[in-house]
């Protein structure tokens, strides 16, 4: 039979402790493929930042990792799917922090701004470019949807956290919606504006940007009821 | 001599008031030229958004006027000087109000919510969706280049008013630029997410944006002093 003259493993060593198993430990291979997989995916997002999608060719996204055509093929199946990855690997990191199970105490207002910094990270990343741009580079329906499906989840999830606030007492917001859209805004747009060789790190950005939503435009310092009010009345002029 | 041949008109009545030429008005001439040609960049604008800007033909601008294509080459040289005019025509929308001489007694704060009011309106006309996709539409060096002057002025706008907000007490920020990037992050983003359709007008949105940046997402409502002083040492968190 076949399966004799396959050579087998001598049969591990059964004692007390755990059983250690003498085959190439499986996950240490997928983990070695995901490795790979993800650096492919970091040198098309980097090829797609400096050149643009439609000038970048594979070879080129190749050459930037020293492996031939055929390797990269290894991972994606074309340019469209290394396109897709790049923009779906920016939105899950986005998304990390909604899944994450939330510790006790933490107000919403700090879980949003955790959020925003993962945010601003994601989008100052080699991703950012790939993730505002998704629409416009010819992806097919289903990748489009699934992108869509993402970004709803965001949005969602920024919306939860905003209701959660304005019940925890720790936000002010009168509009879910608007509140969510002028965030993911004003994040989104960091890709259009941020180069890395520049002094702020997306950390700073991302304090920054928090300081500027949570504390608003109009100065807190009045200490008297009557000016409070006024600065209330005066913002929607 | 030929210009004997040309019809002349009557010599015009001269009398103790002003004189009136019987020749047609010349700047209503310019004028209607004016009010044509912008008719033909709003109709681009409005193909542009609707087909993308690569499966716009200036037949179906033409088209969508009701005149043929040569009308169409009358004021403008090509689709691309189109497309240039789309995004100056919404960006001078959006400078207006800085280009406009100050009231006196208005705070910078009230000029930047009536800013906020003027970009919303670009952003969400038929414009904005050229106005934030310039880049990438492979628009010739010297276009690009103005359209990056106006940006930088808009930009320059902003941190200005922010400036003086902070000298006339109206405005709280410690940081010009990253708060003129979160506006104009906001604002822009916009014309990705608005539909002519939706319920809010342009000008609800731009009343909702002015109320999250103006008021911020940490409650005001604080009466003791010791609490505004948590307030602000939380938002960091």
């Amino acid at each position: 039979m076949s399966s004799v003259s396959k050579p087998r493993a001598a049969a591990p060593e059964v004692s007390g402790t755990a059983l250690v198993s003498p085959w190439p430990v499986r996950k240490n291979t997928q983990r070695n493929r995901d490795v790979k997989r993800e650096a492919v995916i970091r040198a098309a997002a980097q090829a797609f930042n400096a050149c643009g999608y439609h000038n970048t060719s594979i070879d080129e996204i190749a050459a930037a990792l020293n492996v031939t055509k055929p390797t990269i093929y290894y991972y994606v199946a074309n340019k469209e799917q290394l396109l897709l990855e790049c923009i779906l690997t920016g939105l899950e990191r986005v998304l990390e922090p909604f899944r994450r199970p939330r510790e006790d105490g933490v107000t919403a207002r700090v879980q949003l701004n955790r959020m925003m910094r993962h945010y601003a990270e994601a989008i100052a990343s080699e991703y950012g470019w790939c993730m505002v741009r998704a629409e416009d580079l010819g992806l097919a329906p289903a990748s489009l949807w699934r992108i869509k499906g993402l970004k709803s989840e965001i949005d969602q999830g920024i919306r939860r956290l905003l209701e959660e606030g304005v019940r925890d007492g720790s936000i002010q917001t009168e509009d879910l919606k608007m509140t969510s859209f002028a965030l993911a805004g004003a994040l989104n747009w960091i890709a259009h504006w941020y180069r890395e060789n520049q002094s702020m790190t997306p950390a700073d950005i991302a304090e920054a940007f928090i300081r500027i939503f949570n504390l608003g435009l109009v100065p807190r310092a009045a200490a008297k009821p009557s000016r409070r009010t006024r600065a209330r009345k005066e913002h929607i002029q």
